[in-house]
């Protein structure tokens, strides 16, 4: 049978050539494949081999690495760009004090009700804690208002200086002694060794936090090291003691209720409140915590799959640098996983968030009425024992809050937990009203009357902020000040002079 | 070239007929496939043409459909095994007010307050109605407490009946009148068409709900009505009017608030509270709604993906009709799409529910608290117009409370969702018990001494119930009438005698 079939063949040489034909052309397409592959193998190694500049040490200029990773580089001066506007996030950067006057109150007697705008790209950094309110106007060595430690999350010049002036020295500095040393914002020294490009952790409280917790971060899978790197900054944290040393509350856990056992322990308050004069927390932005609750650390993925997606460029496959919100670039992120349609993507995170936003709203409300009814109890003479439970429930309720709302996209990251976390919050919001109630009855007190915090300019002016001086100090300090750092830190090199 | 090719065969001729063989070995297995494929569809059509009995008009009896339907039968008669224990579930029956105390005082005054098991699969159904001390001792016709409309959801003798003595006459009946008519549990006639097989709407709610929304539900598609017949009773509803006609509160919309608001409009109250005298809503279990609002749904799943996962046995692939949660089987449900173990799923719905109870819990407790300060504030002479305010926000915490709580499993459904709802629950308990403080401290009460409702003994004596005498009428009617229910049913043919 098989010796008729190769007869056929060669009585029907059409069909034979034209095989023969098929399979040549089969070939040469395999072999364009094998080249192609090579080459970009090729370009990679070409890439890394024939390094631009050869860079040692702590290099906090951004600009030096670009040289040498040039698809980084521009991918992360992206993050200058704040195009992308979401439902939530209208033009940047929000006036959030603007938006939500009760925020104020909220943070009567802390910095905060000063100032406080929607955050912006990791370019911006330093940019935007130079110009906030909340870091007034150090003139001199030795001048604060804030120490050193409130620049930790914002430059590669951190660790830079903590290796020269070792990390104490650097937490007990003021802004007054750095000024022209800490100019360059978040880039590429932050997370990257310089001399294998491995991700590398270069903030001693992850290490720290890690060590107590009896863990070491050199373990770390290369999979975790793509959520650790942003850990060390994306946390919740406090300057702790005198020396200001920035430390996370993770040794008794990392849920909001473990880590408010950490700080009742240590008998820690962010500051006293100016109405209520409750003893505060302030919540930084637990994003790593919240993180880890939710459905997709569950299932294993890091905070780069999905706000560093990979792109691929001729033979060389990178991470973007621009880190924002994945819905920016939902083919890129979401859809690598999910099957369902960018709008249909989009939506559910904006129902979540709008759900959380809701009983936020709530909460706000609430609790500065909570605190200006603290307030009406003190002045009415009440007593620190009167007073004791409805401030502990204000400090509760309050961290519970700030947790859900500091955290960048918690309500995404972990929506169950978030809403559980809010739900407490409004509980002990309303806990202290009762609880303030009866002590303002108690002084023939029926009605507090509210006072008018229906905009910024007005609920500063009720917590007795002078914002016109604070304003005219801070343009005055910016234009004469910031100016002379900018340009000591040039002439040492410490910043890319630009033409 | 080619021509060397086949004389090479030629010249080797055990590397000739080894592919000759080869090529035999792959035509066989095909055979194989298709003989199987054509067979399986064989064995299809057989079962379907050759069917024992002839079936016609609304046969309620379950046992006679299990004659043509073996398989959907022994796996539907497996729901009166109660033998899956989840976290949340121990021994069942479940007495819930024995577990949460509080629910006796929540419904002070409704008959839920005197039995409230947690449920038990279909085949329980028209058992577990006549045993609970909900439905009274109805003895002759006309008797009461329930009207017919509640028996509505339990049995297919309820589409029978409907079509024997019409529609407004079957919800017009009482207990008294049909209790030997209503004796089979949920089963086949509820959701299937007897000649076609295909699923069908039996109840008349569902398609007037869907006609007042401009909507046919006979232009539902398959997948559809593999939710819709189950939404035929796992939603919210109420008995309309002197007619009782059982009335599904879709008007305005679909959602907790959407719903409050038809009701609201309609001045409509199941009862008022004994203790609060708040014109209370009770949520019965608004399943498919929430369904509606959580990813599953929104993902284009069914009830019936999940809740009747495909089976094969043979060459038939059928639906288990062992409805009960997917956690029993999460191979054959959850895995079908998800790629985690069965553990991390387990565990995954766990989660979702802890967070869930745990705010549920402070409902409960505070709510049961916030009747009992209206009480005493009620006792103390308040007045209708002081009350008003409060008695509004218990109704709406309350609805709020229920309707994630009565809902079967809403915190797996709609997670968030229901988060929100249930912050939204405690936050109007606490505002209520806020004004029902004030009503108080008007008329000089500054503590309300609260009972003792521990237990759900306590908690019943405290709401006045005679329990003795409500149980002991039960047993002595469930020993005497029942029993001639059943007895006339079997006579009539409405039940089928078992050995």
């Amino acid at each position: 049978m098989l010796r008729k079939l190769s007869e056929a063949i060669r009585k029907k040489p059409v069909i034979g050539w034209g095989l023969f034909l098929a399979v040549m052309v089969g070939v040469f397409l395999l072999g364009l494949l094998a080249a192609s592959i090579t080459e970009r193998r090729a370009e990679i190694a070409t890439l890394f081999n024939n390094k631009k500049v050869d860079i040692q040490g702590i290099e906090a200029r951004n600009e030096i690495w670009g040289e040498n990773y040039p698809r980084e580089y521009e991918t992360w001066k992206k993050t200058q760009n704040m195009d992308f506007k979401s439902k939530h996030l209208g033009n940047m950067p929000e006036d959030v004090l603007e938006s939500r006057p009760e925020m104020v109150v909220l943070w009567a007697g802390y910095a905060f009700s000063q100032d406080y705008s929607a955050p912006r790209g990791h370019m911006h950094a330093i940019e935007d804690i130079t110009n906030t309110l909340r870091t007034g106007c150090p003139e001199n060595p030795g001048d604060g208002p804030q120490p050193a430690t409130c620049w930790t999350c914002k430059s590669p010049d951190v660790p830079r200086m903590m290796n020269e002036m070792g990390i104490e020295n650097f937490y007990k500095a003021k802004w007054g002694d750095l000024g022209a040393e800490i100019v360059n914002p978040i880039g590429c020294a932050d997370c990257h060794d310089p001399v294998t490009m491995n991700l590398t952790i270069t903030r001693p409280s992850l290490i720290q936090a890690f060590e107590r917790q009896g863990k070491d971060v050199k373990n770390a899978t290369m999979q975790e090291m793509r959520s650790l790197v942003c850990a060390q900054c994306h946390v919740e944290y406090y300057f702790k003691g005198d020396g200001k040393e920035l430390t996370f509350p993770w040794d008794e856990g990392m849920t909001v209720e473990k880590m408010e056992e950490y700080y009742d322990k240590a008998e820690f308050s962010d500051w006293t409140h100016a109405l209520s004069r409750a003893p505060m927390l302030k919540a930084q932005h637990p994003d790593y915590e919240t993180f880890l609750m939710g459905p997709h650390a569950q299932r294993g993925l890091s905070c780069a799959d999905c706000h560093m997606p990979y792109k691929a460029e001729g033979g060389i496959k990178y991470s973007d640098h621009q880190i924002m919100s994945p819905l920016k670039n939902v083919a890129g992120t979401c859809q690598t996983c999910h099957k369902d349609s960018e709008e249909q993507l989009r939506n559910y995170v904006y129902e979540y968030q709008d759900k959380a936003l809701e009983i936020r709203d709530r909460i706000e409300t609430e609790l500065a009425k909570t605190h200006i009814m603290a307030k009406a109890a003190w002045d009415k003479g009440a007593s620190e024992s009167q007073m004791k439970k409805s401030l502990d429930l204000i400090r509760q309720a309050q961290w519970r809050w700030d947790f859900s709302v500091a955290s960048h996209g918690a309500s995404f990251h972990a929506p169950v937990e978030t809403q559980r976390i809010l739900a407490h919050s409004l509980d002990r919001t309303m806990q202290a009203q009762l609880e303030l109630q009866k002590v303002l009855f108690a002084q023939g007190v029926v009605d507090v009357q509210m006072p008018d915090i229906s905009s910024k300019d007005k609920a500063q002016a009720y917590i007795g902020l002078d914002m016109k001086t604070l304003k005219d100090n801070k343009k005055k300090w910016i234009e004469t000040v910031v100016p002379k750092w900018i340009e000591k830190a040039k002439a040492n090199k410490r910043l890319i002079a630009k033409s």
